[in-house]
């Protein structure tokens, strides 16, 4: 079993602020005390501008914050951040950057034009992709099946509550940075937010998510500069068409010794026989956050 | 097995705009061509207003339209349609009313003050539980575990193509309107639309869901004014707060004879035995969207 302490940052499980005990009834009608995991709202200011409301288990809000806005395109890679405060009681994060960033103007255009900014959003992430071609690393399976092992049994709050998603940044077969969250592009962006805030190149790392490889998923995934994703789930045509538009490579449905790869199959070095990988078990497997 | 037939509207997986055939490598490097369901942006306008992309498997745009403004207040209930105008090229669907809604007068507001509408929204929704109380209604178990079967064996996108959430709306023991989607919240809005455009009273009905008991899904429930929120899937701490204050009946963890109900238990009428409920079969029992 990988201990959390082979990882940089790993799930804690029993931080108090991120879980709470809850009573209520089960199927036979006797009481039942469950775990459940922590919904708090989390609002992002860039500078001035306050940009959206997010709802986060609430760990690591700089992070978030950083990644949020660095993954939609509203902080560039170079961009002077001069500060990053967190205010716990107003469940407030401002992060100051020493000039106004393009997204402030582009807000206040949107703003003279439409009235709101809303449709704007997904269409920076869009524009990032432009001429973004991801490098062509290889990828061994034997990485592919020690990091889902892991992963799959490194403690968690999944495990320990359910209902939560996580994401971690991976290098070779060695995971570094597991983050969690209810909402599957937190994890994401707090995984971001560590890489843009500690200066970690992004080329030679793989991104494992327990979500499924949507657009938003494998955009996030090539704006970070990761040349890989992998994931437990499935698939959505428009995230395999933009993946295989940038050459991110994708590999979904890892259960066992099973995956599939929908992108990047040639950069696929089959180091290990599948057949050697013992299947999921029903204990260590991971059940769906959905 | 229910039939599709037995359904007000059901999930069509051989439709052929949702679904796309996409050529991969499987893990013994064999090719392999699986269905995965497809993903588009859609635009919402609320009359010359442009209100949010939702990123959709796009069936239904009208319902999710409709549904998605009535969900975030910004169409009241006795608000006159005066037209819906989908158009599938540009992926914009405009919900036109009589007369200017109070969401473009925020927005307006909004606008004057900090130059984004985006922080509004989830605030506009928490505002709509203000002094909401839903209907005590009785809830048979043998209700939940009919319904959990039925829709678990009901042919779906799911089934067919994994990826996807479903949401149902059901009355007693019967499914009446399954919606799946992408996202897990355009499948409840869906279900919004379709019961704000067809008059549906929704006091006597259950909502069954294959996501998460998150906040979001809680709110968007009481403010369907639907009494019983059901999922096989687990809960969030502030999800079951929100319940509990608005009476919302909410069991989670659905699987084969097992149960959690952490709101309004005491509504529960135990008229089964649980040992008589079989235990889910790998075969019938759904996986993960995640």
């Amino acid at each position: 079993m990988q201990l959390p302490d082979d990882y940089i940052i790993a799930p804690d499980p029993t931080a108090p602020r991120l879980t709470r005990t809850v009573s209520g009834i089960d199927h036979t009608g006797a009481r039942t005390d469950i775990s459940v995991v922590e919904e708090r709202p989390l609002t992002i200011y860039l500078n001035a501008q306050e940009v959206v409301t997010a709802m986060t288990i609430g760990d690591y809000p700089e992070f978030l914050a950083v990644g949020f806005l660095r993954n939609q395109g509203m902080l560039a890679d170079g961009e002077e951040i001069t500060g990053i405060d967190y205010d716990e009681e107003l469940e407030v994060v401002v992060v100051r950057t020493a000039s106004q960033t393009t997204y402030e103007e582009k807000v206040k255009k949107k703003t003279r034009t439409s009235g709101c900014a809303v449709g704007t959003v997904f269409g920076d992430m869009m524009e990032g992709l432009v001429g973004l071609t991801l490098p062509a690393v290889p990828v061994k399976t034997s990485w592919l099946y020690t990091l889902a092992h892991q992963i799959n049994t490194t403690p968690s709050l999944y495990l320990e509550a359910g209902a939560i998603h996580g994401t971690v940044l991976c290098q070779g077969d060695k995971p570094l940075v597991y983050m969690e969250d209810v909402g599957r592009h937190n994890a994401v962006d707090k995984i971001a937010g560590w890489m843009m805030l500690n200066g970690v190149p992004a080329e030679d790392k793989i991104l494992y998510t327990t979500g499924r490889l949507t657009s938003e998923m494998v955009i996030k995934t090539a704006l970070m500069g990761i040349p890989v994703l992998a994931s437990r789930s499935g698939f959505t045509a428009w995230g395999v068409e933009i993946a295989r538009q940038v050459g991110l490579t994708c590999i979904g449905r890892m259960r066992g010794k099973r995956f599939v790869c929908l992108s990047g199959a040639e950069r696929l070095d089959w180091d290990v026989d599948p057949d050697s990988i013992p299947e999921e078990s029903k204990r260590s497997g991971r059940k769906a956050a959905e």
